[in-house]
């Protein structure tokens, strides 16, 4: 019998239909089918797993799945609960995500430089008052994470004259961009930046990366967007940064639990604005051309596509 | 005698000292005096008066100017004011003053776009709720007001892959802008934009030009921001057109009256959101530039820059 591609999801059943209608209209000639529709001889075919929040018993009901092809770039979290012995899993790599984020990196940078929260602020109280004027050309911006996200929003700050100072675990050169690494070069843009935006993987390495000695260490008036994942910031030594003052506003679009949790103390803090993880959503059709693209390379090939490492976590 | 620049000012103390001193800094071969710091000859050899606000008395008595040189670029109530026989009236165009203006017009039509008044009110509620993404090349921005500060505006909003129509009263072409112009071009631009950019100077023909019947005109659901002058909207009428949710917001930085008067219908707005007269400051040190090269040109050639039209109002 021919192969399938399996459509492992476990979200809202009106999001899966449209995920299953954009990929079946992306690639004609594969046969896909939800999980719950496979036959038993389909469970034991599958090759490739097409995922979005899977049940991982689920996946690991499909014996001879080749690789699994993740609907999302962030996979911290489907990498563990798929755990040890997993086939390869293959992050989304999608150009338009990566214009979407750029998109909202300087989105909220505009936000911070132009005092939008402080004048919605001063709305509320009806003040009229002229706040002094920050040009781009003298705010340094530093990006935390200069992967396919990274880059191409380091681009779009640069062309909208903000120095950029961009920080990667591993040296990284960009072009027109002042580029550090290391711990050395974290402190240096921590130190250097007005506002410093995250846009890590979560990995062992990254998880509580922005502690309290490291927010401490960031420029007093400074401000934070996180675009991430939540827990690469320590949640309770953020609050402290904001209440003591030395940070001025954190722009939060990931959690440590989401949806954010009714009571947090994010919600009500004046110096907190509080996005539901809205930064750089999927694009059905251009991810959908993505993930059909590798399919189409892999059936050519039979080799799976540049997959995740398992060490790296990314 | 020699000449003498008359620096003739009616803003705060410390302000007038910093315009003072920039000015004096960009010409260092100009004698330059505050009105109430010059000599009865030298009110009288002063044949260029630099103005901010200026008391109309003060420049009625300095009978012999070629010109005068506004630090600002809206002129209305400065032509009004000085009424008719004054000398000639030079506005500001400053390229720095373009791109300020256009970095807001990109701000906060991203403010818009990412829905952010609807996030904020979100997180007052507490609610986690995605919102559609709505992508800019799914979006048209009509500019109205294709001068200075226009092309700059609609350049960077195309940049950022916004559909841009722009409208201006005469027929203007834009390298790769949709342009149109007249009272048919205006009807096209309110019915497909989704978001309205005035940027147009104050003058007889603008004064209200966004009434009732017009913003009646504009698609369901769009928004406004208006960064030139408030009286080019008639504040009751956009009242009307926002509670009766024709328009789903308005961003005003200017009004009829400024400072916005307490007890304003605008500061309470759910669907407003208000700035100090704030998108596009004077840039001291770049404004002064133009106005010594301004003032270098004249004393070279004897010809004062290019003034404002007093029949166009700009």
């Amino acid at each position: 019998m021919s192969d399938v591609v399996a459509l492992v999801c476990k979200i809202d059943p009106e999001q899966e239909a449209a995920y299953l209608s954009a990929l079946a209209a992306a690639m004609p000639d594969e046969t896909l089918v939800r999980f719950r529709d496979l036959s038993p001889a389909q469970r034991a075919a599958a090759a490739i797993a097409v995922v979005a929040n899977p049940d991982p018993a689920d996946v690991a009901a499909l014996p001879n799945l080749a690789w699994v092809q993740s609907l999302w770039a962030g996979v911290e979290r489907l990498m563990a609960e798929l755990g040890a012995g997993a086939p390869p899993v293959v992050r989304l790599v999608d150009p338009e995500l990566a214009r979407t984020m750029a998109e909202a990196v300087l989105a909220w940078t505009y936000y911070l430089q132009r005092d939008m929260p402080a004048y919605a602020a001063q709305q509320r109280e009806e003040t009229w008052r002229q706040r002094d004027y920050r040009k781009p050309s003298g705010m340094t911006v530093g990006l935390l994470g200069l992967g396919a996200l990274g880059t191409v929003a380091a681009e779009r700050l640069g062309q909208a004259g903000f120095r950029v100072l961009g920080w990667s675990r591993s040296a990284k050169a960009l072009p027109g961009v002042e580029t550090v690494a290391g711990e050395e070069g974290l402190a240096a843009v921590l130190g250097r930046s007005d506002i410093v935006v995250c846009l890590l993987p979560l990995t062992a390495r990254t998880r509580g990366l922005l502690n309290g000695a490291r927010l401490a260490a960031m420029k007093p008036g400074a401000a934070l967007i996180n675009f991430a994942r939540g827990p690469i910031v320590v949640a309770r030594d953020l609050l402290e940064a904001l209440d003591g003052g030395r940070l001025s506003h954190a722009v939060l679009d990931v959690f440590d639990e989401e949806p954010l949790p009714p009571g947090s103390p994010f919600w009500r803090h004046p110096r907190v604005t509080v996005l539901p993880h809205i930064s750089a959503p999927t694009d059905l059709d251009t991810a959908a051309a993505v993930v059909a693209a590798n399919i189409r390379a892999y059936r050519r090939t039979g080799r799976p596509p540049r997959s995740v490492d398992v060490a790296r976590g990314y």
